[in-house]
């Protein structure tokens, strides 16, 4: 048997900030270069995303996006860095948790 | 922030046994003494709550209740042993973890 988690980051007040399904979003955004691709890319409406990214940018305090303009691309959007620090602590507890209920498994 | 964690418990093929769900409903078998009533208070059918436990018989191998036959009562269903034992077991478990989890809140 093993014990599985699922991790996700509150505020204070008990409102959902980050877990899976956003991190998943913000990921795609990353690697996207623009929350248009992101949704089109995850087969998510682009008005849910966007309520999601305002969501966690009100529970977080800092902003999600920011644009680039011009270059070879033609702009787009890329995360800030707060985003992405906060995307990488996010996902080293979530293998810090993970692996410290892994070793629960073998109690049964 | 608070890290947060859902825990369950997996066989080794990755079929559910135990968690959050079927939990409520063991400790409710326990305190009322019997499938039926159980059901009658976590408005659930009898249907699915036995296949519930049917799921959890097959997937760790143990019978979950005992038959109480006569007494004062008239009967009833009980836990076994064997799962009331793995009720504690994965109880503190989902407290060791959570706590774990939580002293991660300060990462952020």
């Amino acid at each position: 048997m093993k014990v599985k988690v699922r991790v996700w980051v509150e505020d204070d007040e008990g409102n959902p900030i980050l877990g899976d399904g956003r991190l998943a979003l913000l990921k795609a955004i990353e690697q996207s270069g623009s929350l248009r691709s992101a949704t089109e890319e995850m087969g998510m409406s682009y008005r849910h995303a966007w309520g999601q990214v305002k969501k966690i940018e009100r529970t977080m305090g800092v902003k999600i996006m920011e644009r680039q303009v011009g270059g070879k691309e033609g702009g787009g959007s890329c995360l800030t860095k707060e985003t992405k620090e906060f995307i990488r602590k996010f996902e080293k507890i979530k293998e810090d948790v993970a692996r410290y209920a892994a070793t629960k498994s073998s109690k049964f």
